[in-house]
Parts: C-alpha cells; sequence; structure tokens
C-alpha cells in the first residue's frame, strides 16, 4: 500500500543547539521510499545516521546561528504488513530469545513496569495466551483511560497514567509498553505517520514481541493497525521522540500528514475473537 | 594489574525461571581474563550470550525444578587503565558523535535527568570544563547523600535521592548519571569487582563521555578508581544488574570478592587539581 | 460491650526529644472507659492533652536523658455501636455540613483523593448511594490489595498503593479515605484496638461521613467491624500516629491487645444487600 | 494601615455543583473590616462560614442551575502588624505547644516534610536560631527556584518543587512550610491579599511558629511583608484554596486587586541580620 506522508517542523534557536529530529520514514523489508525530500532553511550542517538503540534513521542537525529554523520532511512510502495467526504468537520463550530483545524487557524512563507487576499479573495474568494478554491490555486501557489532548506533558509517565486515566497516544502506548514488560513479554514504542487520524499528528503506538514477531497494538483504537508508516522504534519516548533539542529553543509549530495514495485500501482492526496479529517486520 | 575475583549466587526457585545472570567479567582491550571458572549446582540449560544493548556477557539460565540453585564465579583478570589529560576532556561534541553513545543522553527509568534539569543546570552549569562539571557532580553528591546501606530499594531512582540524600552505590550512580545527562554529558552505569571495597560486595558507579572517552567516577569515594573489573555498562541498573529473575524465586545470598593478585598497586583518586581522567577503554 | 485493652512502646532515647504517643482510648459517648492505667518508666514530664484536629487524646512526653523508656497502656472499655438504615446514608449534602467535616473533604499526605479523581469516578461513580459506594470501594480494595506485612513504609501513599497493590492496614485505609474524597464524600483515618486481630497489633481503618453520620469501613476485612475501641481519627496516619517523636530514638517495640470482657459478643460484618451502616458515634 | 482589596471569579457552571470560596478577608484583632461588600449574580443560596480548621470565613454556596456565576467581593481594610524582636524568635518549644498548632507539625498534601528530613538538616540544620532557620529556608528557595508562571499545577507539592526548582507563590510557600516541618517549626499557610504585587493576584506565603508567636514569610521576596490583607491560613493549599468546586464547572477568570487607602506606608522586608519578625497575630 503507498502513503504520502509529510511532517514540519518550526522552531526558534535562541543560542548555539543541537537538534535530533526523527521524521524519517525508516527503510526495511516491508516499507520502501519511493520518493523522499527533506529540506532544512535555512541551511545548516546536518549529519543522517541511523540508531544501533532501537531502529531509527535521523538527522543531527547542528544551528549555530539564532533564529528561524524550519524543517520539513515528505516521502512516498509502499508498505506491507504481515498477518500472523494467533496460534503462532502464544508464548514468549525467554531462552533462545535474541539478545537485541531483552532490554525490551526492562523497565524505562516512562514504563516503570517494575512497580506496575501486581496491576499487571491481577488483571492479566490469568490469560493463557501471550497474545490475547496484550489484546486485553489494549483494550483496558482503550476502555479505562480517557483520550484527552493537553492533560499530560513530557515528563508524564505509564505510573501517573495507570492512576490519573487521561493522556495521549504517547500515554497509552507508555502505559501498554509497562503492562507487557511487567509481564515478561518484550515491548516497544512505535512511532509513525498514521492515516485516518483525525486531526492528523504524529502518532505512537507500540509492538510486543510474540512468538519472536513484533506485532502491533494500537490502545487509542483511533487508526486503522496497517495505516501506518513507521518512522522509529525504541524503549518509550525518550529513544524516538520526534525532536530532541541541546540547547535553547522555542518550538513554534509541528505537523504532519499520512494520505493513501492508493486505492483498495481495506482497514484492519483487531476485533473480539481475533485470528491474527499484525506486523510492521 | 592483576585481580582474584570472585561471586556467589544462591536461590531458592519455586516455579520455572529464567534468569539472566550479570557477574562476568568481560573481555575488553584493556581487560584479559587469565582464568575463569563458572559453575551452576546443580546443572541447568545456560546460554552464554553478549549484550547489543551497553555492554555485558551474561548467562541465561531456565530453571524448570523448584529447589536451590547455587551459580559461582570466579576469574584471574588481568587491567590496564588509562590516563586521560584533562585538557582533552573539557568538552562533549554532540555533532559527530558516535550514535551508540546517543541513548546515554536520554533519560532512563532510573535516571529522570528530564526532571533534574534546573537543578543541574543551576548548580553546575557555570562550570565551563565537562570534565570539572562532572568532578563537581561526584563531590556534591559524595558530600550531600549519605551512604547508608537499606535506606533504599530497587524502586529507588535519582529523582529520589536527590532529595532524600541516603543510599548505597547504586544510588550515587544513578543520581551522577542523572546529572550529567541533565547537562548534555552522556553517561552510562558500570558494575564491577571492587578491591579494597569494605565490607567486600558488588560495586556500582559510572561513566561519563568526555572528549570521546568513557571516564570512570565514583562519588561513594569507597576505592580507588583503578581498583575494578568490569563486569557490564548499560543506561542504569535496569540494563545492569547482577541477576534478573522472571519467575517466583527468593533470594539467598549474593557475595562478591576481589583481591589483588600482583604487588605494587598504586590507588588512584581524583583530588582537587585533578590533571587527568581515568578510562576502562 | 466490655473490652480489655493494652499497649506498649518500648524506645531507646538518643538525645533530648520530646515525643507524642497516641495509645490512649478516646472518651466518647459511646466509649466509657471504667479502668485505665498509664505507665512511663523511667518517670518524664508529660502531658495529657486532646487534640482539636482530629479527635485523641495524646500525651506529650519530655525525654530530656537518653535511655530506655517503656510506656504501657491498659485500660477496660465499655463501647456501644449504632446501626443506622441504609437509607438513611445513601447522600452527603455539601450544604449545611458541619464546617468541622470539610477538612475531611480535602486531600492529604497520604490520601492525594486529587489524583484520584477519574480512577474513582470510573470505578464508583455510577453508583447511586454513597453508602452503596463506600462499601464498593472498600470491596474493591480488598479484592484488589494484597494484605503483606513488611511491603509498605511511613511513606507510602494511597496513590502507591492505587498501583502497587499491595500494603497494610494502614494503606488500606488511606486509600479506602483518598477514594471516597476524589467521590465528594468525607472520610477520615480511624485508630483503635481491634478485638480478633491476628497477629495482635494496633489496627487502621477509616470512618465515611454518610447522611450526617460518621460509618465505619475496614477494608482489610480482618476483624468485626464492631471489634474497635476508638483510640483517634484524623486526615490520615499524619494526625492519627501511634507514636511520634521528635529527635533522635530508636523505636525497639511495639504490642497491643485487645480482648473481650464479656460474653456474647456477636460479630457484625457488611454483607452483600447490606442494610445498615455501623456509627462509632 | 488601610487597604482596598478586591476579588472577583467567574465561572460557568455546568452541572449542580456545590462551592466554597475563600475570599473574604479575616476579622482578626489586628485586622478590621471598615466596609465590605460580595455579591453573587446571579442570586443563589449561599452560607457564611467559618473554618474550625486552620482560619478562614468563606462561603458555600449551591449552584443548581448550568450558567453563569459572576462572584465580587472588596473591603477596607484596616490592618496592624507587631515587630517581634529575634531574641524572641529563636526557639520552638514542643512542650507547653498549644494543642491546636501540632498539626502544622505534620505533612501534608503538598507539604510531605517527612521526605525532605535531610535535606533540611543537611541544608539548615546547623543553625541555632529558630528565626534565623526559616530566614535562611526563605532565601535559599528565593535564590534556587526561579518564579514562573505556568511552569507548575494544582497537583505540584514540595517534592516536586525541591528538585525542579521552578514555580509559583504557591509552589515557594509549599516547600517553605515543609523545611520547616521537616526541623520541627510548626508553620502553615497563609493567602491573602498583597499590595505592590504586580501582576496583581490573589498572594500566598507562609507563617511559622517562633517563640508562640506566627511569624510571617514570604520567599518570593515579591511584596512588602506588612502589604498584606489576610485571608485564610491552613495547612497547605488543600485547606486555604480561593476556590473549591464539587461538580463540574468551568473557571472562566479570577482577578485580585489590592490598593494603599492611607499614605504613609513603610514598607518592611527582612533584610541582613535581621531584628525583627512581622507577625499579623
Amino acid at each position: 500500500m503507498r502513503f504520502k506522508v509529510g511532517g514540519t517542523l518550526a522552531y526558534e534557536v535562541l543560542e548555539p543547539s543541537t537538534f535530533i529530529i526523527n521524521i524519517h520514514a525508516l527503510h526495511t523489508p516491508a516499507q520502501t521510499l519511493v520518493e523522499e525530500r527533506f529540506t532544512v532553511d535555512p541551511a545548516h550542517h546536518i549529519e543522517e545516521l541511523s540508531a544501533a538503540h532501537g531502529e531509527s534513521r535521523f538527522i543531527r542537525l547542528d544551528a549555530q546561528q539564532p533564529g528561524m529554523l524550519n524543517i520539513t520532511y515528505s516521502a512516498l512510502a509502499e508498505t506491507s504488513v504481515k498477518l500472523i495467526p494467533a496460534d503462532q504468537l502464544a508464548s514468549v520463550q525467554l531462552m533462545g530469545m535474541d539478545t537485541s530483545v531483552i532490554p525490551y524487557l526492562y523497565p524505562s524512563r516512562y514504563c516503570q513496569s517494575d512497580k506496575l507487576y501486581r496491576f499487571a499479573h491481577n488483571h492479566f495474568g490469568h490469560i493463557d495466551s501471550a497474545f490475547e494478554k496484550v489484546l486485553a491490555i489494549t483494550d483496558w486501557i482503550h476502555d479505562h483511560v480517557e483520550y484527552l489532548s493537553g492533560s499530560t506533558n513530557s515528563q508524564t509517565s505509564a505510573y501517573d497514567t495507570v492512576t490519573e486515566l487521561a493522556g495521549v497516544c504517547r500515554d497509552f502506548a507508555h502505559l501498554g509498553i509497562a503492562l507487557c514488560r511487567a509481564l515478561d513479554i518484550p515491548a516497544r514504542y512505535f512511532t509513525g505517520y498514521a492515516c485516518q487520524l483525525n486531526p492528523p499528528d504524529f502518532h505512537a503506538c507500540f509492538e510486543a514481541y510474540l512468538g519472536g514477531n513484533w506485532i502491533i497494538f494500537d490502545p487509542t483504537h483511533l487508526i486503522p493497525l496497517n495505516g501506518l508508516v513507521k518512522i522509529a522504534t525504541g524503549r518509550d519516548a525518550a529513544d524516538a521522540s520526534i525532536a530532541t533539542m541541546f540547547g535553547r529553543v522555542n518550538g513554534l509549530s509541528v505537523t504532519a500528514s499520512c494520505e493513501l495514495a492508493d486505492e483498495g485500501f481495506e482497514p484492519i482492526y483487531y476485533v473480539d475473537g481475533q485470528l491474527s496479529g499484525l506486523s510492521y517486520l
């Protein structure tokens, strides 16, 4: 399926600063970038990099001069997803697990799984299948946490959200990740462009590692699961933030868009009695 | 310099469990293991692995049968350290920095640098040299935080310690890391065997990334900086814990020892007007 | 009903200190103290006081000399309780409410009702009767929080317990209070001697203000609701702690006991379809 | 000295709600209200009350009909203050202290003195005089915490502010109170109208109980200490909030003003070598 995606970031730089910008769509076996365009206005010294932690392509940008900074990205992405039968997703094998997956078992800044151990076991510990566990987690979050713009900030973590019960996509994802890890299911943060998201914005959801596959889950239920163009994965928003600034900078605006460039898109959502999990590979 | 190191862990396994055991000394260009011995009693299925995140060699162990589990490790390690002149440690260059270092700029579970931004800038922001900044952080922690066994637990983080002002080596290290990151200095958790530590135990301190080198710092001031045998580094104790258990297990005992196996050891501590930083490479 | 109650406290005083000791049974219209005995060994300067905040009789004790300090209390208390029909407990009227009740609507140190607003409304907001709401809160705590000695400490608050889901009677009471206040139901902390508590100890539960009556609730379900001898009420454990020390003191031991001194005691517990609330007046 | 004070509050009531409005100036031996006017538009059922906890005159208002609600208050207040020599403020005597003062020794929702024990003792424990201790606390807050509108919210507490180091008058006061209590000095929250505050607003500061007197302290240093008209005191903002709403209500605006109605006002600030403390009686 083809998606036309785009993002813009505008800043006022107040003193010499370095930016890490994480808005490029990833190259993966299942995601090809047919066209891509990235501009920085005015021109700056930049480095294009790939992350060893998590997965991301990112730009490091050196802004030595105070003033306005406008960043734009657009791409035409061709993605495919894979549906994996539920019976292949029923268990998590710690023995033999690839070592690169292990960090996603541990607590992180915004996903304090160590503090949610009892909560997770009380609510979801009785469910046999790991896939069913994560579906139940996702439903619980959707049913109990109110989606409320402006209710949280950059310091809000899963430990807050599980009690305060309001947040945005980032908070929903952090809570999902923390609950998975508390049940010994590896889970990671996923950012992307999302079609049919209203109002348009960058989106965050999460992947759980089931039967050796990274399967996508979105507790917001706001978009079709196959409508994402992957930007990055990481332990949590600390790794995969759209933009991280080192230096004094005013954020002025952020926009993102994602449009279908093909016909015949059939949206996929998980439903009761779900038979397959969806993977972005 | 040669050190004879050893560790023992004893557990009662209550149900089928998986362990990740992180007590092997690392192989590095500056640390050679002349002899090494690792035993598990009774025998279990184990995997010897190296971490992609942080640096560690670790054992993954499958304990299917309830019962006692005894793990012992001993090694003869030959280490060298490097002294790097302070003027080469004065700055941190974000542009050009190796991408593997970037995660150590971000907040993590126990090192919430995002919440300590003002504190770090108020106390240490005026110091020019990055090396001097980290020395000042280390001194501040040593002078203000009381070393008090039993005052903290596995959930205690830098955000607690900066206010509650008591803790153990792990807490001292977390606070040092969080303050460095709040000043845009990459920092990571370091665990090792430590000679002259009284009472003997596994030790934790931290490394800061200065002028392209990982330099060791120990806010406890309990041991000579060149008296360590490195076990692992990671974002914080979540990555580099001595043992992580998945399943119901009772911890019974932990011991560690580290003895000089050479003569002529000259302990190195940082002192005022410090001219060099010490690196374990 | 008559109860023989007793308590002992032992301390090692390390420097001149002041104690506030809160182990006397209260005098109330429904609680008469037939005999009472309070001793301090060695003798110290003490003041017997009654609190304006909450309700308590307490001892202020001046320990100028370092050394051992033993405090014992015993009493024969005659109590009566009142059963109030559920239909009189169905609502809370803020207009006209006695001003002394208002503080029990507000958040306090261990009962951060402001942070539990959504949680309380999501779980209990749909229940019409205020009495039924508090019964549901009590049942929820009993069903979801594990009673586990040593799992919490003097800093643990309702905000921790609602997520960590383990604690002791004090934590159960704090969570019950916080949830009531989040629903605009005044609630206060209650400490007392409790018969049939095993092992014997001082007990904590809470009262909610329903239809103008303070009704007792105990989320631990450990004791009969009519088996208490009231010591104190307050906003939370900060007000009604058994002992508060100003100065350096080692706590050595605490014991409490409560025995029935009458025959014919019929224990009362709230059960499904509860028709009455129990008040200590 | 005479002050003309006024306040307005505007709300949109969305469902039947009860308000507790705390904007009346207090009657005290040292504060006389020469004129006073309170209006509610449209008319509502109200109760005028005085608090048993802390000190306040407040209005309880029953808003049964959805719609706009405008509240205005104005008064001409005549106040006197008393300067008490520092040598009478040097100590806090727990023995003999009026029982109504004891709650102000305990931690409260926004003033977690129990968590700041070491911090307070490390920074201020060496100072002999209690008055000098509180002056040092006030100076420390002024020097280390940035006054920054919008940096905090209604959940922010002293435990946050001591680390995050930014806030508004309410946060400054909470931190001052928490540090005093951690040193066994009773302290309470104080709200009032404040002349020469720019921009005009309701103000919060705190009182410490020294030598038997409630002495005023303002870590913001924004106003003359004798330029206040007292509205209320309480344990913290939970007790002495300008307005507390029970029900769904949108806050639309809050204004406050305070103008000198006399000539010859000589502002008083504490300065180094301070010889007296100022009390509002």
